[in-house]
């Protein structure tokens, strides 16, 4: 089976995902900057949201590129992962029409450590496609990366509760750490 | 004529129609979980939509990987098959807001039959383009589970007006007879 | 220049088009058959919409399946064509709302000949870049259907204002005209 | 790394940004030409943002054209872009619905500054990885155009404030310089 279709479904699932959320920044009825500053905090969580996004597509992008081949268990691995960040518009609107609040906050990052539980098995189910040996597995590697973000998502989920901003920049740590280019993957595939 | 294009433009409304449904579950304005609670029947017909849509870009992947060309014909019973999909968000909202009432129930089953009426209309216009004996016909061979599931979905309408639930838990198992993938295609593919 | 992006872009512009149409037929608050009754003319004038953007990519497929390469001059014609085609899914909804009343008749009509004139100027941009004995030009010939359409356009547009229903069909006509597939560039691309 | 993939999903984004601005132009409620008449200011702004969109797609579209390769760098600095150009919906809507009015058209000038600022990181990250003396290098040559641009937007900025009309002319110079194709990067490729 041919992953071409599965990249192109995802970059359009994605693509899309990464637009509509813009459209929770409803333009305000009056001309004037003060009309603007309720909007700030929606869109520093579209910002937060684009980054993650485009985290995501950049990953998908390194995953898939070492791909070879997919099978029935990989697309629908892959559906699970888009169904978590399909919600991420929803709990970015929510988040940042509330300014931050608890509940909100929490259910983003609950979102958050749901994809990347549906990325780590996406992972599984390609390596157990490709064999343990296979170059895809060993730049994978053991994925320290991706364990440690699920384990700072479980942490700031409570955390939301007693202090909203430092969930908020537990979830700006792990995209930070993101946002640098996974090398493990690149210095394989230079091999 | 080529099927580049077909696969590209079906991914593109697929990936759309898939991601748009989100947009029916509206944000709340409040930061509380209560405010959650109302959105939860949206958000289980949004899984149920969601999860259809995959099946059927699983199976469209699956058909059209067999597929050798197209002609004017199968295009347009692909776009056939890509309106009735294109009302699921619609359905899917209808659905969600009236917490599985009966009306939106049977109209929910109502779209997911002729989708698979669509579905069922495209696989016989490809079969008749390639001839009966070709590994495109012997791969979908009588297509027992498609005519199964326009069955179900048949008797599951009139079952939304005296039980909705039993109707919303016949989709449930359209869907999960669908979700182990095909091996009838999968089989002659790898001979 | 190559016109694999032109393609993917102008696929991508319509998949949104034909998808976000659907977002007009907004889901009604109440769980009853009398409450889908209002949309009705929604739903016609979005079956309307969806079977014209279906015919212009279907057109746009055939027209740059037989194409050999893009200018700058090809690409802002089509980027022409997709604009007059992105205000369908507004002049579709003003139409389904309003009963198919004069004023939106007429108006969904001027789209439609303006989107009609854009296609007639990207086939003469890439006649004109192809050359006149070019494979594209003999299959594209004088393009009457392509004329006549727009003559049944403006006719249409006046007769809104007395009949709209008079209108909507001579849409339907052109509709129905161009569902038949185009043998033309199908026969010179068969030789 | 294959630049396919950047291409597709850059694709993507700016196809769904061109078409969710029109989701702006909401259809009125009466079906007089009356009820038109205040969509033309938002119909204009569409209009700009239309072209707008269509000349970055252009752009990206040579430049992309005329390079070999990616890296994490330049994913970064291309959804950089992509995070200015899907502002413009909202600046779009803002600027439309109360009639170019000084705040909203300096924000929307800010916007494209911002864009054309991320192109130009863009331009200089793509230089950078394939080299001084590539032919990327030669045909982007000193851009004088995306230099102008930017330095008429912060023109208009403060403008904006005096006479709002005339930043609005700024913007739609701009747009006229740029509909003119690039001859720089087309004469480096036709050699």
């Amino acid at each position: 089976m041919n992953k071409g279709r599965l990249e192109a479904f995802s970059d359009g699932v994605l693509a899309v995902i990464i637009t509509i959320m813009v459209l929770e920044m409803k333009s305000p009825h009056e001309p004037s900057l003060a009309a603007l500053r309720p909007l700030i905090s929606v869109l520093l969580s579209y910002v937060l949201s684009f980054v993650y996004i485009g985290i995501y597509w950049n990953n998908h992008h390194h995953l898939l590129h070492a791909t070879q081949r997919v099978n029935g268990a990989t697309l629908w691995a892959n559906l699970h992962l888009l169904f978590w960040l399909s919600l991420i518009p929803f709990t970015t609107a929510w988040m940042g029409e509330n300014h931050f609040e608890a509940w909100p906050v929490a259910v983003y990052g609950m979102v958050l450590l749901l994809a990347g539980v549906a990325y780590f098995i996406l992972t599984k189910a390609l390596i157990k496609l490709h064999g343990r040996g296979s170059p895809l597995a060993t730049s994978i590697g053991r994925d320290r990366k991706g364990q440690i973000s699920i384990m700072i998502y479980a942490a700031a989920i409570p955390l939301a509760f007693a202090r909203p901003w430092i969930a908020g920049a537990f979830y700006v740590l792990v995209a930070i750490m993101w946002l640098i280019p996974d090398p493990r993957i690149e210095r394989t595939l230079a091999q």
